[in-house]
């Protein structure tokens, strides 16, 4: 039955191997929450033997994962060194190709960005081919930004706004790209050359909410739901402490809920699709005609949102008017997402934080109104204060996180 | 990061006694999963060593879970006893309390039902603390019927259609049965005075879920969602082989998305809720007019269904109509909630299996029509064979399968 042991603990036998993995992973745990510390505290703080600790802290050195710190005199007892994560071994690339845009980062163990990049192009023009050696472009400029080398890039996540096959590392169908069953893990293995790197892809609106997970007012929210205003709208959900990715990994699907005006025509084909009504591509109409600015794409998306929120700030009716119309059908799916994965909160990334004075009052609105469980259990509405970053902070995040709860991924001999 | 590390290994220190109660659990999954087989197929079969598997076993005896059986002479090598679950030994106990009846049932360990009563009564007209008391009556004779002693009954789990607050063992909220803050455990370990079995309360779609995921084709199915149609229409998610129950332990009310006509009032007082569509009240009143013995609730509910059914087939214009739409409309939750869960099976419990011949045309239909993954990625469309019993029986299963997952529960000293 339903329990995490059937999948887990249940399905090998556990043996000394499996104990030290699970060690490893909770002293890493430990230095990357509660900081730097001697092996003596360590011990303390872990339940495990002093002994058992330092032979733990001798292959986390020996993986490049922790170094020596200084020598800490605060304690009673004889002075000990402090063990940390070591911020100058491993890397963590994390990428987002989005519609019109690719942006990377590069973060060290502690989760610091140590370099970012973002480069406005539309992908979909360029086609799949093109567009993946663009992103293998970045991540060697991204490489060179923190003047690090490829020996020391643990892994490389990609996240992409579609239907990802992760086991096989291709994007299946991504419909606002028009890109269909597309290589990424192996066409930028071939593109990189970088034989010892993880490269995994990932949907865009999961590495979002992973991202929150990882940092920030809600990191550890273990029921949290993501949803990404863009084009499309994607969610990404944290159920019970892990991504919900469903049978085949396409969980997240909200964009298309039929919970739309009826004569509305989605991208997807189909009428009706709740992104048709709270969708970037409908706002924008509903704002302005084709030939205003705030269309033209060659304009950064976050300035365009800025000269709408602007308009709207001076009293401008039809915005005004779309932005309420929008809040309003905001509200109607976040209240039944709400329903549906009783999420502890609900997070708006995207183009909704810029517009989150017009939108936040209908959204909570219709969540009190919507709360089955009553007023007491509304869930929280928060927006994204990442912008265009969150995706690929994920992605990074994503990587830290493989390899503090599985130490034994970093390469022996990694150290220096 | 989203990963089971995080909630279960990663928070405690791994020492010897976990890791002696995973691989106690180990061996229970093989044994359940496998069959009664001598200790040295079970070293194989698990990859623990002989030693070790005679000394958990020796425990799971103690524990009253295991039981020698036949000396098998089929291997290899020096004949030995096999070793099974014990169905002599513990009980479990599962009930449902519903709006309308009470089923109770009892497994032992292999999940053979070994008594069932159910009680058709009004539980909303009997109120929580009579309704409770007859729960207990049925639970002393239950026992009696499977000639069992109170000190084998391992667990006892409740599943209500409601909001759970499962720490506090607490019914927060009962629309149909019009309930609010019922405290279950506390109020039935009291009527019972069972000292040491654990009593559990559930939410009924949750325990629904489990006894699909336990038993019958779709056992292991780890992405699976369970509608279970009656007045209101309660899901059960498993999400990678857990119950979903989101933070506040309200995910799965899914019978008041917004997602039907706008005119429709609900029970909940709200308009537009999808059950007032799919919920049994909205069908019997689109099939017959309230003089109607389909409506008279002193009829048990299996036959009012089968009259439905056998005037459709007689070609009743207004029933096939009735149902028609009724299929449609559950098509239209369906396939979005598949898009936003991406399980790899949803299955039709409660007053649908019954009208299949009429539902499953338009809800498979709307699957596939509503499929953005494309038409290959259709989620399986079942429908329940365990009739009005699925919750009482996912109730003794989830009682079952604690015990497998930690054998450590069952008493030392049961043995006998």
């Amino acid at each position: 039955m339903p329990t995490a042991d059937r999948l887990s603990g249940g399905s090998s036998p556990a043996d000394q191997a499996t104990v030290r993995r699970l060690n490893l992973a909770l002293l890493m745990r430990s230095l990357a929450d509660g900081g730097p510390r001697p092996r003596a505290r360590l011990a303390d703080d872990t339940g495990l033997n002093k002994a058992t600790v330092s032979s733990l802290v001798a292959e986390l050195i020996e993986r490049g994962l922790v170094i020596e710190g200084n020598v800490d005199r605060g304690g009673l007892g004889r002075p000990g060194r402090t063990v940390e994560l070591d911020p100058g071994g491993v890397r963590f690339l994390g990428v987002e190709l989005q519609v019109d845009y690719i942006a990377g980062l590069v973060l060290d163990l502690t989760g610091r960005v140590i370099a970012r990049r973002r480069l406005g192009r539309s992908m979909s023009e360029l086609g799949p081919a093109r567009a993946l050696g663009v992103v293998a472009d970045v991540c060697r400029d991204l490489l060179a930004d923190c003047e690090s080398r490829v020996d020391q890039v643990q892994s490389l996540h990609v996240a992409v706004p579609g239907l990802i096959d992760q086991e096989a590392g291709v994007l299946s169908f991504a419909p606002n790209l028009h890109w269909r069953d597309v290589d990424i893990v192996h066409t930028l293995r071939g593109r990189l050359g970088w034989t010892d790197a993880r490269i995994t892809v990932d949907n865009d609106a999961n590495m979002g909410a992973v991202a929150h997970f990882a940092v920030g007012e809600l990191a550890g929210t273990a029921n949290l739901l993501y949803l990404a205003g863009a084009v499309g709208v994607g969610g990404g959900m944290i159920v019970d402490g892990r991504i919900a990715r469903g049978a085949a990994g396409f969980a997240g699907e909200v964009g298309h809920m039929p919970i739309g005006p009826a004569d509305r025509l989605c991208g997807c084909g189909r009428h009706g699709c709740w992104e048709t009504v709270v969708g970037l591509a409908s706002l924008l109409d509903a704002v302005a005609d084709a030939d205003d600015p705030v269309h033209d794409e060659r304009i950064d998306l976050g300035a365009r949102l800025e000269r709408i929120r602007r308009r709207a700030d001076r009293g401008d009716q039809r915005v005004a008017a779309a932005l309420t119309e929008h809040g309003r059908w905001l509200g109607v799916g976040v209240s039944m997402l709400a329903n549906v994965l009783n999420p502890e909160a609900i997070v708006l990334g995207g183009h909704y934080p810029v517009l989150r004075g017009y939108l936040e009052g209908p959204v909570v609105a219709a969540l009190r109104a919507g709360s089955l469980a009553g007023p007491n259990v509304v869930c929280r509405l928060e927006f994204s204060t990442l912008g265009f970053e969150a995706a690929s902070l994920g992605a990074g995040h994503a990587g830290i996180e493989e390899v503090i709860a599985d130490p034994t991924l970093a390469r022996l001999g990694a150290a220096g």
